[in-house]
């Protein structure tokens, strides 16, 4: 099995790493040569390649790791330039903007949409694990029974990962709320801090949920903005209904309304319980 | 130096500890008899008091660490009953509301109001440490260069933090930033998912990013409802604040302003950087 990987920051290269632990062949390829030198140096890939092409020279499996603006151009490459049994899938953080530029693609039935739910606010290379993936659900975009699916899923089960079958409409909406909200209230979080004065702007830094709740505030611009823009409509809808949330606690603030209060925080007990049981 | 703790929680508890581990005896009641005697099988205390009178006797440091609707009478009683030496504190989680309830107190100058910026989502005396406060900042209100300050301040120096001079008002607006805030944005994102279809809300767990950001969702109604009540104006102001942020990204998103999103996020990443630097 010869995998080639297509960019290798923190998620590409942690693919390579953890496809060679499972004894897979991996090519891979990055337009940074520095990056690319590291990315072998770290064991993520057997040499680099000279090019993309010479990386997805005999592949079985192409995962494309570029930033999403980048993806459909890749994805198309792969298609057009490895074999014609490669099956073709990608790592990015939304999936209907990627199908839609995609979906006159000849040969598209070789594509198979994929997301890893797993990660780290540190990216780049430098962070990549062979075990990033281990115990973590990787969404894949419906591909039917196929071999060049069972492929697919028998290579992301050898890393560690549980593939589960959602469709780029419900996979935005849910990541809408589970990953691209949750990084605009950190950063939320961050700029109410900046209005105060200094020594008590130094003491933020001790409190342990503010720690924690602002640990992926400014993650990278350079891959975030591309995800918030490309998940646009379902992130403001998910901004609006926050929004809503916080009208509604601020209005039982000013009316002092404990038993408003208590109920909501129960509820958000409950719910969270439910949800991470 | 004997110390007197009133109220056994995870606070009042961890204080127990602390206090016993840095060389003090230390009484303490709770009007939970099952938590009294837990405190006392967990070293906590040094024998059950049959009542707060009882362990306030010959107590050289008070802290009281009741929830805070109880807080203005336990303080009022130690006050009253304690000797006449005797420097008394608390652990709230704010400072005005109280302030202001003890404002006429007689020997109002032996009270200094205290806050460790430290806890866990999980509460009760089960999970009190004695090391909970080791390199944490504890909040104090000004209190001089007296003999009882000094005292307090060797306390929780003892228990390997750091005594922070910090008046009310400032202590109040900072927590609604770096403590409620959070709090309430927490359960607004356990909120947003809650509309979801079942499938895709079981795969909110698999999130590391929303697991951390709601890690303090729904914390105990008992404990928050009086936080959030007692601090409800600047945890509006934070709130307000916090709209209107959302809102401008609402509107970046709409607009499709990758370069303003960019340079919000970026801001967001020097921010952090620089408060926890």
């Amino acid at each position: 099995m010869k995998v080639a990987v297509l960019g290798l920051g923190l998620i590409g290269g942690s693919v390579g790493l953890a496809a060679r632990a499972s004894g897979a062949e991996v090519a891979g390829f990055d337009p940074d040569p520095t990056t690319l030198q590291r990315a072998f140096e770290l064991g993520a890939i057997e040499a680099p390649a000279s090019s993309a092409q010479d990386a997805l020279d005999g592949a079985d499996v192409v995962i494309t790791a570029a930033p999403i603006g980048a993806l459909a151009q890749s994805v198309r490459m792969a298609l057009r330039d490895a074999p014609s049994n490669c099956v073709v899938s990608d790592v990015g953080s939304t999936k209907r903007s990627l199908l839609r530029e995609l979906a006159a693609e000849p040969q598209i039935e070789r594509f198979i949409g994929g997301h890893p739910l797993a990660g780290s606010e540190h990216g780049g290379i430098e962070h990549a694990r062979a075990d990033l993936f281990q115990g973590a659900c990787w969404c894949l975009t419906p591909s039917g029974s196929g071999a060049l699916a069972a492929r697919l899923r028998g290579l992301i089960e050898g890393f560690g990962a549980s593939p589960v079958e959602i469709d780029a409409e419900a996979h935005d909406r849910l990541m809408a709320r589970m990953s691209h909200l949750p990084h605009v209230l950190a950063n939320a979080l961050v700029a109410s801090t900046s209005g105060l004065p200094a020594p008590e702007r130094a003491l933020a830094r001790s409190g342990p949920s503010f720690r924690d709740a602002t640990r992926v505030a400014g993650a990278s611009s350079a891959i975030w903005t591309d995800i918030y823009l490309s998940n646009s409509d379902m992130l403001i809808a998910a901004i609006d209904e926050a929004v809503q949330e916080l009208r509604e606690v601020s209005r039982m603030l000013g009316d002092g309304d404990a038993q408003a209060l208590t109920a909501w925080n129960d509820r958000a007990r409950d719910r969270r319980a439910g949800l991470l049981a």
